[in-house]
């Protein structure tokens, strides 16, 4: 048994299939003066098929995986056009009259140790991404069959040194039983996508293995606990079969949920709508039985273009979004960039703490034409079903007013044109700055509905980008601090008499139950995946046992007690076991 | 009139030195294979000058300005030492036979064109600062004299397009009046040294000018109001004849303060103590009155070093300003390295987020053996006066008692050596996170004492990087959300009657005082240069009328009309005319 991190959940048993790396001999050749023509020939030639190459994995990806994860591939595209990365190259051609894959080598080489000397982590990933793209071009100079993977073999473990996304691209999901990598963690681009395709990956094994792992061996991945078994004995792998045969059924009892109310057992009814990003998200949803859409996020709409999406480009989907929700209703959060979002086509200033910086309304506010647009979209469509708007990253009053000033401006306009909309759309604010938790009294004053984004919220309380691993260990959910602003956020608007959901990452985890049964919560929004769980989870619980448990956590000093506490209630879950 | 930004507070009015740009023509000049060696000779002569020549400045800001300015010009240093800029030089030098300053002029030109294409604010940095070092190593190479300020002449107000850190150690402050730049703003490097030597700047003139400054011009500079004015009229320059007599004034009539209490005119006083970086801003904050120092930060024994400083290095330190404060007490802040401060010896991760990242108290528990003998040198200096130990960046409960835990070993160990301490040494805790403040009753358990770090708290608390250009406006420190959590920690030590005080920069401006005054701090620890201006305001204030205009702020709902409520107040300081 060897303990590495879980990076994507679940269990996988099976035998290892072992990547080779992606790397060549590129033998040192000269050419003469006059085959230079050719030879740039060649390398254009070469990169022209790269980049068609990295469009079509490109568009696998979003089809398969979703846009966000499909924009990994635009860092690569873009060093194909790199002038810095492509002049080095065509100068070793030229001067030292080199063969295009000697000076593609070579440029490689010179750029990842300038970058790695810099020694930035930026910069280092910078090199990762123009190795990854060098070794393609490098192929096809070098007419370098692909790697393939086991094609019509019994479904293998996936092992290797680090997975571009480009190798997870050629790899058929349904063969994959499971992934195993020595490099990388819970936020690498393979664990990304790992979690995206539900395939358990254990990573961070590096200098943990005694011997390395060969094709063939069996091995046992527990994503879950971050662990794998080498050649595990007859008793690990009936465990593990069983665990695998577990999941597989409740996989099969959750999905006969989906029609069914979200009721505790005495009787408090919750409602459960989806986290969504396009109009596929909300089909998703709906078939997991989501009562609509509690967070729309509208930055996909804004991304992989080359402007701003026009008012009739927006209004289209926020229409097809309405009418498909029916009579449920969607809560459409207004642009949220920055941070760790861009846009190709709209510059943003380099921060050095982009979370503390110009994001979201910041944006939105200072980007007048921009976000009105944006809000006559919203309001064309909302004749055609029950919208809501939501402003992101709130932290004062006037941000409130100010925004509200915009939409009353968009309203008139649409009077002027004649366009009908719904002159009560709500128009609500996101709770995820500390600010707008302590002043929550007086943002109700202003707001139609709250909706808390814990995952902001935690991060800026604890002032721990959970992205980063050195101290992702202190990002704690259950902070009794974070519980505090919680309770403020919430009884603000119980007392305001607005409705108050939940839409960050502890919507989607079945351990926080008791806390909203306690605070009075009773709209939560999550991601699809995880909306039959938790409902499960709400069929099994008993309201006011639930109730005395979130209570006795406001008493508990520490987040390592909370989450002790509220894991035991979860585990007094029963799961059928016909 | 034109309207910049106010870079450094002060009026000044004198004649305008502009300052040519440091630039200089370099003929392409080839040479013979022969004379190669000698050639690298004069490149490494050029290199062993500038070295020397940027060793002395930074001496000489140490000096006059401190230790911290005086490391930027550690990276112009390493610039020196790069070896992907210097391979780069001799590269060209060896393959193309060109001249040293030819070579060093493509260099900087190929550095700065491919850094400025990454289109990344820290590479453009870079480039400014390969840009000055490239600039001096030319000069050396080209024989070019150093271009030279009006030395016996009049005092003169200096006029730049950028200033350098180099330029501006070369400037004799004694004859600056003022200083004016095009590029920059309130957190450039020029910026943060013309506050450090008290001269008035104005920034950010770029594309304001309709014609360009040219020396001899008459000018006032308003570094208050960010304005300068051009040849104005002689109403203007009385009115700031004025002005600037008065400012005169009013430091003259504060100094008589420093031996004076700080109480104001109903009998409430306070505790002014100074926030230092070494035993000489101690002394300076004896000299205008502080009573001890109210954070000790310790970063400075920890910078410009090549390794950590040992127990015997950090003992000595504290010792000296145990006994230099006498009966006060010093409080010092343990190591608070991390987010924008680093140590060259000490690598830490690079970080999207650093101020949401690995730093201060997470560093150094840790780093349990750096930290312990932090500790085991402050508890040897602790026979010597009275001091007390304070954790930076506490966000969790279980933080304290790790610290806790370190410091009972070190004093366990230091018993077995047979040494003196204070046993009783009080253990304090920073309040700078948002959860430190929501949880501040359950820490109030655990520590002798609160210090409240309003700077970060602000930041954090309103998620906005007062260091980021585009959003420094949000950073309202008198925001109702700040508000109120520095209410919840005030109280919650109070109630649990230990003592607090404040020490961010909150505490140095005397607009703060009537929230001092309802919230009932009377402890206030700031920079040396605020001190006798905040004990004016106490001596000329009524604590009854400063604590009604305190409880009112706390029924606004917005910072601008907080802070509205707190300047009427703060005008009702008498000065007087005498």
């Amino acid at each position: 048994m060897i303990k590495g991190i879980g990076a994507a959940a679940g269990v996988a048993i099976g035998k290892a299939f072992v990547l080779p790396a992606w790397e060549w001999d590129v033998p040192d050749r000269q050419m003469d003066k006059v085959d230079l023509a050719a030879e740039f020939e060649r390398l254009y030639e070469g990169i022209q098929t790269s980049r068609t190459e990295i469009e079509v994995m490109k568009n696998e990806v979003k089809e398969a995986v979703g846009e966000e994860e499909s924009s990994i591939f635009d860092a690569h595209l873009a060093i194909l056009e790199d002038p810095v990365f492509m002049s080095e190259i065509r100068g070793i051609i030229e001067r030292q009259y080199k063969a295009a894959e000697v000076a593609v080598k070579e440029a490689i080489d010179h750029f990842v140790a300038m970058f790695d000397l810099l020694d930035d982590e930026y910069m280092k990933e910078r090199a990762l991404d123009i190795k990854d793209v060098g070794n393609r071009l490098l192929k096809h100079l070098l007419g370098t069959p692909d790697i393939t993977l086991p094609a019509d073999t019994q479904p293998y473990i996936l092992v290797a040194r680090e997975l571009s996304p480009s190798q997870l691209v050629h790899m058929n999901p349904d063969n994959v039983l499971g992934m195993v990598t020595m490099a990388g963690g819970k936020t690498s681009h393979s664990a990304i996508m790992a979690r995206a395709l539900g395939i358990p990956l254990v990573s961070g094994l590096e200098h943990k293995l005694g011997t390395p792992l060969k094709t063939g061996d069996l091995l046992v991945v527990d994503g879950d606990e971050g662990l794998i078994y080498v050649e595990p004995d007859q008793e690990i792998i009936d465990r593990y079969t069983e665990v695998a045969e577990r999941l597989q059924k409740r996989k099969e009892q959750l999905q006969v949920l989906a029609t069914v109310e979200a009721v505790t057992r005495d009787g408090v009814p919750f409602r459960l709508a989806g986290n969504i990003s396009s109009v596929k998200d909300l089909e998703q949803a709906l078939k997991y039985g989501a009562e609509g859409a509690g967070l729309f996020r509208t930055e996909f709409l804004y991304m992989d273009r080359t402007t701003f999406p026009t008012e009739e480009e927006q209004f289209e989907i926020y229409r097809q979004v309405a009418e498909k929700a029916g009579k449920h209703s969607v809560v459409i959060r207004t642009l949220d960039i920055g941070g760790d979002k861009q846009l190709e086509y709209f510059e943003l200033p380099e921060e050095d703490n982009p979370f503390l910086g110009y994001r979201a309304i910041r944006i939105s506010l200072n980007s007048k034409e921009m976000f009105k647009t944006q809000l006559t979209a919203i309001l064309r469509a909302s004749a055609f079903g029950s919208l809501k708007i939501m402003l992101p990253m709130i932290s004062s009053l006037e941000e409130v007013r100010q925004a509200k000033q915009i939409l009353a401006e968009a309203k008139s306009d649409l009077d002027e044109r004649g366009v009908v909309y719904d002159n009560h759309i709500p128009v609500g604010v996101m709770i995820e700055v500390p600010a707008a938790a302590a002043i929550a009294d007086l943002l109700a004053k202003e707001a139609n509905f709250f909706s808390i984004g814990t995952n902001d919220l935690v991060q800026y309380v604890l002032a721990v980008d959970r992205m980063n691993e050195t101290i992702a260990h202190m990002y704690q959910p259950f902070h009794p601090a974070v519980l505090r602003m919680l309770r403020q956020a919430i009884s603000a608007a119980l007392e305001a008499g607005i409705s108050v959901s939940v839409c960050g990452e502890l919507a989607g985890d079945e351990k926080a139950i008791p806390l909203w049964l306690h605070l009075g919560v009773r709209d939560l929004s999550m991601s699809p995946q995880s909306l039959l769980r938790v409902k499960h989870r709400i069929l099994n619980a008993v309201a006011s046992a639930g109730e005395k448990v979130g209570a006795r956590c406001y008493r508990l000093a520490t987040g390592t007690e909370v989450e002790a506490e509220l894991t035991r209630f979860a585990e007094t879950c029963i799961w059928e076991s016909s």
